[in-house]
């Protein structure tokens, strides 16, 4: 048996979405026990709603909720009747649970996992890695970190590619992932001082099979496994990629409203569209998943469905069936970095 | 008159399409002569096919090309006979000359501006700002810098702020331009230690309407018309977007191609998807401004075709008859800034 911790609180449609994403999970593996964090009552009425089997969770009362206007660091040392406090505290303190899954507040969830869990021996800086579809449909694009640390030194970047590469490799199934630098041009003298300097480090490691820089135009092209870079051009590019395709879609929209031949076209494409829908909508894929920690972490959308819920507590089970924390220690032990920093 | 110079080569479709540019802008405006360097049979050749009044136009015969093979500071040093190197010496050294188009080596045009044009006076660090539609058909975003300069300090940004700002107002006629800072978040705290430095200084400034943070997210949505950021991150935004939207219309495709119904769908969208193309084709914009050096540098796409050649040619009017060149002398003068390095 596997035991995944839910905090069912702190989402946009918290609980009813969480706890239904968990009686999803539950359906598809066996083997899952979830623990769900929050207001007892609700937590307990929505699984009976459902008709969920009530022996496949257990919950655990926690009265008050983290929100996305708390301050992180406070709340995570004040809200300890917090159903997020709660969910960290079970993951810490209980050694048959892999894992957390939280659609709360990001910085909490990250303050929470960095101050109460931990980093993994060795690891200088835990990460945040979400996946992308990219124009193929067998292939998907992972990177980070996508904004769990804003300023960042070379080692982490080296850090961040190790993690990463053992997620993609262990967990999304990836044989010799190719890992690529973000930079603003794919020559190798491209890049800021932090890529010009993780560079060569990147490029002397056996354990990686590094492919160079890449420009952000290129991510989902499917050319790249998984990009590596800082937090904050992580943010950047993973939220213009989707601004983007958001701000597309509207002006599409907008244009089709204006016209009924254009209408009566869109009808002919619905399929077409409600595909594309699916492909790039995040409720079909997990979360983002902090990389570093000593119990693994997935972070879902603040506004996530059931089904993003259930992707997460399934990459959980993933996590642990590779044992992915072991291998990132591992993985980081052996590597001896010397960075020439100018 | 005024008179603009034209790099014809070092483009993907050189000499033809610049030229064909050329003789576009001349059409739209009586006032315009364009000087154009390069190879003079050539360059008569498509001025003659296309019945161009040759009275509009000077050839300065230039044989050598800069490529994007070549390293640009070595380039611009040795390679005095190439389109780029002498349309860069005639406008430094012509009075009369507002201005230069060049759709070759970005690198080379940089470096060229940088060393032999010249900053103006007080500019830290001239940067590139291109202009990007958003959701509305009547709002453009303006982004500085997308990549001229990879490592920035605070004052960088404050000065791409204050150069962006008087481009917005008096080239692009924003009256009151919403200018923000990028950063992975919209509170006033986030951002990496460049945008907290730079953050409070913006926020002082009488002369620029400052509305705070913005995510990468937002870029197209209209409700920024400046975005202000360093040229690693601000290329990384800028060719995300670009590419996000084509990987989107790649899958588009790609799926219409597999169902009968969904081609019939796009045949009665087609006027649609022509529009859309329009809208987000960067021909029908200039290129990217250089913004702070003693002339003006505007930087068309490699693979432009004439319409975008002519665009920046124009632009190169339009900052002409705003003085663009004078108002940032002004505008960087006017204001002393105390930044706090941590």
């Amino acid at each position: 048996m596997i035991t995944v911790v839910l905090d069912a609180y702190g989402a946009d449609y918290s609980p009813t979405e969480p706890v239904k994403g968990a009686i999803l999970a539950v359906k598809e593996n066996a083997d899952l026990h979830v623990t769900i964090t929050g207001k007892k009552d609700e937590i307990k009425k929505v699984l009976v709603e459902n008709k969920a089997d009530l022996n496949r969770f257990t919950i655990i009362d926690a009265t008050d909720v983290i929100t996305n206007l708390d301050v992180p660091t406070v709340a995570i040392k004040q809200k300890t009747e917090s159903s997020l406090y709660k969910a960290i505290e079970e993951v810490r303190t209980n050694n048959d649970v892999y894992g957390l899954v939280s659609g709360g507040s990001t910085g909490a969830v990250l303050t929470g996992a960095f101050l109460r869990i931990g980093r993994i021996r060795g690891v200088s800086r835990p990460a945040l890695c979400p996946i992308l579809p990219t124009i193929y449909d067998d292939r998907q694009v992972a990177l980070v970190d996508s904004g769990a640390n804003i300023d960042c030194k070379p080692i982490n970047l080296v850090h961040f590619a190790i993690m990463g590469n053992a997620y993609v490799k262990n967990v999304l199934k990836v044989s010799n992932p190719r890992v690529a630098l973000l930079s603003n041009g794919t020559e190798d003298k491209k890049g800021n001082d932090l890529v010009h300097t993780t560079f060569p480090v990147l490029k002397e490691m056996p354990e990686i099979n590094f492919i160079g820089n890449m420009e952000a135009r290129d991510l989902l092209f499917g050319d790249v496994d998984l990009v590596v870079t800082d937090g904050f051009a992580g943010n950047v590019l993973l939220k213009s990629t989707e601004g983007a395709i958001s701000a597309f879609q509207k002006i599409l929209k907008s244009k089709v409203k204006k016209s009924l031949t254009a209408l009566v076209g869109a009808i002919f494409m619905k399929k077409v569209f409600k595909q594309l829908k699916q492909k790039l909508d995040y409720n079909n894929r997990p979360g983002a998943v902090l990389l570093g920690t000593k119990k693994v972490v997935v972070k879902a959308h603040g506004s996530a469905k059931a089904n993003c819920f259930k992707e997460c507590i399934l990459q959980v089970v993933k996590m642990a069936e590779a044992n992915i924390c072991k291998i990132i220690e591992e993985e980081v032990s052996k590597v001896e970095v010397n960075i020439n920093e100018e």
